[in-house]
């Protein structure tokens, strides 16, 4: 099998994956509402790419629930041995394989201290699924390429369909879209290989996002890192303008992913700032003066999953350009007990 | 003045600074208690610096209050507009200057939808100690350096005030000793010197820590960053072990911060995994095998605020063998508005 056909094949796979995760979302809310109903707060609990979904999912889940949510920091349950109690609480676990210990046991021992439970997961029989309450399978089929890719795009819409389980905002047409929309993106490869040829011979890139589409920025750096070694950090953009600016210099490539809605003109102003500070800037994403990005008329709950699929073929592009094979990166495995 | 001067003046104030903090502790205690008792979980705002000292400090509250604590994502009140309702919530916005608009403005919004509100600051005349019912003054002084120095340490020994007012597991002589363990450190600065000719000359330092010395992590890859233009990233143990270890090759170095404790284990375990792989690891810390770091006798809980003191003189060290100054680095102003 060439280099990178099974990533190929399973970002390939996304479309008819969301289109029957979406087409599961009345059934999803019946199960999850009525532990979203009166909450007093979420946590939400998950490692790594899954982790990056969750970034999505609790900026989706606080908007969804006017309620503060929080990210996990299990050690304080898991080493730490506090007592915290969870009454009131929301707790969400997601991972791919539902077999990470660390995440598993969070939820277990949230349950026990109070919690209402829900976990996202691949497999429905996994230690992490019953565990909790509730389950939201993905259903996006085995995944053996190491890079996460269709269960990562499976957890941002399994989150968005628990946000919505209280009030849909997307709306039907928005959800039925989305499959049609992540096969646009992944038909049109041209403006991902030109971004790939600008990384080529890069030494770092910074990610810049803000709001819901954090996640997405997340993700891409991950994805890049593990396939092609290159060395990319995401910012939210307020935090990149706290500090580390300074090394947005002239030796640094940025690449910001923007949707249009509350957050798109913040980040493009602090895009205008880099640029006249001397650094590369490219934006990507369905505003004026950006790559081609993913379809405008997405809803912002579900943009960062048309970004995620971008950074696949970004990742994907460059790992093939620098003579590595994304489907197996050097000294990585599909590692999911910690 | 020579390279360096302001930051390392200001480094060197921090042991009479933390005294004189740690030394209002009762009276910290009795104005915040009223606001932690009972509440249904804690919100923390911060950025920049300000956000690695609240990272330790959500670790401390949550162990402290017993129910969850989250980190702020202001753009969900400042972008997006969501009355979220904070009825029973403690908020806690940390800004040296106080003047962080964003911050001050998370805070407003809290309390007028129904949250209690606490502010950590160097200014008690600020928009941020105005906005707050309590404000825990860190009376650090005027702080002229580009890098945060002593206004981190004394955020960080806020945070664990606070924590402290529940329920003081700290205890007095070990609040007396934190000075004195900080001028010991200071004293001291071979070991830092050590460690900065070991990272001349390398293109990425990947820093590693759990628990409540993330913060410490997390601040001194900024530091770093900031000082000397050095590509260094901070991630929780559990975080690298499940994605970015393949980046642990033999062309990476990494840094580990280890307090004795409950977290120690698990971060020296990976250190391990990660020499297996080639990997060029330095551990910091007072533990077997580890240059020397901090006194092993302090509290878990203001071990962090050490470690921070040591990142700032290998920050220091490093910059200058690197031909930087510390106190202006190239790029970076001390912007606090966002």
């Amino acid at each position: 099998m060439s280099a990178g056909a099974l990533m190929a094949g399973e970002m390939a796979e996304q479309p008819a994956r969301l289109a029957a995760l979406v087409a599961r979302r009345k059934e999803v809310a019946r199960e999850v509402r009525p532990l979203l109903v009166g909450a007093a707060g979420a946590v939400v609990a998950a490692r790594g790419s899954s982790d990056h979904a969750a970034t999505t999912g609790r900026y989706l889940l606080e908007m969804a629930m006017r309620r503060p949510v929080a990210a996990a920091s299990p050690s304080i349950l898991s080493l730490y041995g506090v007592d915290v109690d969870f009454s009131g609480y929301l707790v969400v676990g997601a991972s791919q394989s539902g077999r990470t210990p660390e995440i598993a046991d969070y939820v277990v021992q949230a349950g026990r201290r109070g919690a209402r439970t829900i976990a996202i997961t691949n497999d429905a029989t996994s230690p992490l699924a019953q565990a909790a309450q509730a389950v939201v399978e993905l259903g996006a089929g085995e995944e053996r390429a190491v890079p996460a890719t269709k269960t990562v795009t499976a957890e941002m819409v399994a989150f968005a369909l628990v946000a919505a389980s209280l009030e849909d905002v997307v709306g039907d047409a928005a959800w039925e879209a989305l499959a049609a929309q992540a096969a646009a993106a992944l038909a049109d490869p041209g403006p991902m290989d030109a971004l790939a040829d600008w990384l080529r011979g890069a030494s770092r890139l910074v990610l810049v996002a803000r709001g819901p589409m954090s996640g997405a920025a997340a993700e891409t750096a991950l994805k890049l890192e593990e396939t092609s070694s290159l060395l990319a950090t995401a910012f939210s953009a307020n935090d990149l303008r706290h500090g580390p600016i300074a090394l947005a210099s002239s030796t640094i490539q940025v690449l910001a992913l923007v949707h249009p809605g509350p957050a798109a003109a913040g980040v493009l102003e602090l895009c205008d700032e880099l640029v006249a500070r001397g650094a590369d800037v490219r934006v990507l994403g369905p505003v004026p003066g950006a790559a081609a990005g993913w379809d405008a008329a997405a809803p912002e709950q579900l943009a960062p999953v048309l970004a995620v699929i971008r950074g696949q073929q970004l990742a994907h592009a460059l790992a093939l350009r620098v003579g590595a094979d994304p489907d197996r990166p050097a000294g990585l495995t599909k590692v999911t007990a910690t």
